[in-house]
């Protein structure tokens, strides 16, 4: 195999300053997408190939483990990095055996009156929400902004925010789509509304989804009258060998940050899961809802990234800027577009523009970016304030979903058998905090656990509500 | 009959400064229909009145006429005033025998390229959208607002807005409505895909439509299932007997200011009207698009105000602010209401939040009512203009529906039989013009007619594409 600057003739001088991990990962899963690296394709060693294209090897290392988490190359010893299999057959072990359920409406599970420290999850910090930059924002918008821009626009949402998110979500999350691609919708709750109601009328009635999962997404779907068949998550994500086991043809998923347990999808997972869905023209619907919030390193690419043809992806602006902006994007197999589209029209015409080519305009300024990095570091002091106040008064609790969002789990495997975890959520209330027992957000049995949401409170409150749950719980 | 301070226990000092004729009609109408003033009962002279009440006569006889707009009193040549019955049962004549059809999503239609004057119905004055005032109250807005405001909301919408709402539409509609029973959506369109789930939910497959009538609104319907049955508009609104004898339950009205006739529905037809509605639990949905932009006096009431148990009223700021704000309301009775905000919940989960509160706050500060005077200003200066350049050209040229709205109808008369409204819109288009032949709008055969949209052109160039269709059609 030739390497170097030969190599997939990959040109470093052509990346942006900044992001030269971002734009080798891309150059590579492009090469693997179109066969230019086959399957069982040897990648150069990291040490030559950062020599050749001149540039550090932190950043080939970076852009392996990249490509590794996305399931797309493995490592072998002895061997080096593989290209793998993108279509590998599902695994198909055990009947999964599930009801078909539907609920009623609820998003998010409130608080009740009167306690001192809510840490339900899905809250973001709405007191870092950028006023001012919105504010300027919108004076620049409104400077500029012709007749046409505040008139009735394409249902598809305002051109420049289109435009600017495909590029956003090209360059953060490995999306693959252009700014015709891509449907502004009103947050994810819309987007799984339209795809409810797509899927139906193609005589789609059910589709899997995590469990533990999101009650608030199967009950938008049921309202739609797309049912839910509970697939079970364990620590690399989504049993895939359930889902295989399930029957249903459309998944929905969390992968980059499973709700509420905060597993990545493992990248044996997301294989199988691609496979799956390649295997009988099926769909997995991609609900990327925190994965702005990652702490240790980029995060694993949309799986969208891998397979454009078989996820819809969708995402919104509610963890980072504010729900209340009902404002998200989706980004849909080709086939479906035309029907979303009229599903959209039909619905309210359009989302409103002005907050549309607001947020455009703060993508394309940064100010969008520059928001998240102090969002970013709020949050994880947030995080580290709230594992310590656990860890003061219970050093040996075991937490999960640290590395990214807005939550985390606290398992508990010492009470296993002896406590349920809603009897236990209802005695730290007790202690003033309130917290979602885990298995609010299920409906197959499993382990006990409490979710922690950590956006909304500020550190020291945080530390003190970390003490007051240990201490119940230790 | 007692007159004076006594009649009614009027008492007018309780009346806001400028607004005594309003409160004099909400006090006569509250009476009419709690039976105070039961049918076939006399009113006091408008002379005896004033000078009782202490206010000028001009404000009573305005009181009176308003009142006899909504069919709530008639005059009597020897007798007087005296109020009619609200529940007379509707007229049938004929049968109508119409079609139901539904059509491809459109709305507006859209002007071809190269055009010099797009006189388009539908689109407002968006060149002077409140810029200033819009970032002054936003920015009041974010100073203010909690972190809750700006989190996932009442489905319903946000409370100050829909308290400010509900005084608004109550002073200025007639609208018998509190904050609790109204829903904030995205607009009009948002509205009736509301109502056409809840309806064809509960097994109604079709709504009467005004022919000629909004195309945009059957579409709308037709997506959910609702099919439409159009009944002929004439001089004076929908055909009321047309109405019953199309064996439809709904029907979707725009009676303030017909589109696109620009007719008033006339007194006898709003009892008519009622009447059926009332006579078997039928539905009257009121699509209230352009109240706002009344002429010469203020706009007839709402129908809302005269039976809110059979009336759903929707309104938008679509053409008050701009089409592209996707911000309406819904007033429906309150048996639907349940099953409508499940509706809005499952659609979107509820409408944003910030333009909502920016909206509250100009309705809250007068900011809004500054800029319809503004703006109604303006689209009267826009209207003379394009009356002047059609008269200059044509001085018999017959137009209707010119006391409200941003639209126009010019009739054809001395036309009929000799050229169909199509083909002399494309001769109109031909001289630079483009304009909406009548029959775009309607499904019925009817009398030609041009519909001509002067909202969005200056008086100048108005003047003068008045001139060049009025060359064409004289």
């Amino acid at each position: 195999m030739s390497t170097g600057s030969d190599f997939l003739q990959l040109r470093p001088a052509a990346a942006p300053a900044k992001g030269l991990t971002t734009w080798l990962v891309d150059a590579l899963r492009t090469a693997i997408r179109q066969g230019r690296l086959p399957e069982g394709a040897r990648l150069p060693s990291t040490r030559v190939l950062a020599a050749d294209l001149a540039v550090s090897r932190g950043v080939v290392v970076e852009a392996y483990q990249r490509l590794a988490d996305e399931g797309l190359v493995g490592a072998h010893t002895g061997v080096g990095t593989v290209v793998t299999s993108l279509a590998r057959a599902p695994e198909v072990r055990t009947a999964v055996g599930a009801p078909v359920e539907s609920g009623p409406l609820r998003m998010p599970l409130p608080a009740p009156p009167g306690i001192a420290f809510d840490l339900s999850p899905g809250v973001p910090d709405l007191s870092a929400f950028p006023r001012a930059a919105w504010l300027r924002a919108e004076r620049a918008v409104l400077d500029d902004a012709t007749a046409a821009d505040l008139g009735y626009g394409d249902p598809r949402g305002s051109a420049p925010l289109r435009r600017e998110l495909a590029g956003w979500l090209g360059r953060t999350r490995g999306i693959r789509a252009g700014a015709d691609d891509l449907l502004v919708v009103g947050g994810v709750a819309q987007a799984l509304a339209l795809l409810a109601q797509t899927l139906r009328a193609r005589g789609v009635t059910v589709a899997a989804v995590e469990d533990p999962g999101s009650r608030g997404a199967r009950d938008q779907m049921a309202h739609w009258g797309l049912g839910s068949v509970p697939v079970r998550v364990d620590g690399h994500g989504m049993r895939t060998d359930d889902l295989a086991a399930s029957g249903a043809d459309v998944a929905v998923l969390t992968p980059a940050h499973q709700f509420p347990t905060g597993v990545v999808l493992s990248p044996h997972r997301r294989q199988a899961l691609l496979g799956w869905a390649a295997a009988a023209e099926r769909l997995v619907i991609e609900d990327d809802y925190d994965a702005e919030h990652r702490y240790d390193r980029a995060p694993v690419a949309a799986l969208q990234a891998s397979a454009p043809d078989r996820v819809a992806y969708t995402g919104s602006t509610s963890k980072s800027l504010a729900p209340g902006m009902r404002l998200g994007w989706l980004i849909a197999p080709a086939p479906m577009r035309a029907d979303l589209i009229a599903a959209k029209h039909a619905s309210d015409l359009g989302n409103a523009a002005l907050p549309q080519l607001v947020v455009a305009h703060l993508l394309a300024t940064g100010g969008y970016e520059r928001h998240l990095r102090t969002v970013r570091k709020r949050q994880r002091q947030r995080r580290d304030a709230l594992l310590s106040g656990l860890r003061a008064e219970f050093p040996a609790v075991r937490v999960e979903g640290v590395a990214a969002g807005l939550h985390l789990l606290v398992t508990l495997p010492h009470l296993a058998g002896r406590a349920d975890d809603t009897e236990l959520a209802a005695r730290i209330a007790a202690a003033g905090v309130f917290v979602h027992p885990l298995s609010w957000h299920r409906r197959l049995p499993g382990p006990p656990g409490l979710v922690l949401g950590y956006a909304a409170e500020p550190p020291d409150r945080l530390h003190e509500a970390g003490r007051r749950i240990a201490r119940v719980v230790r």
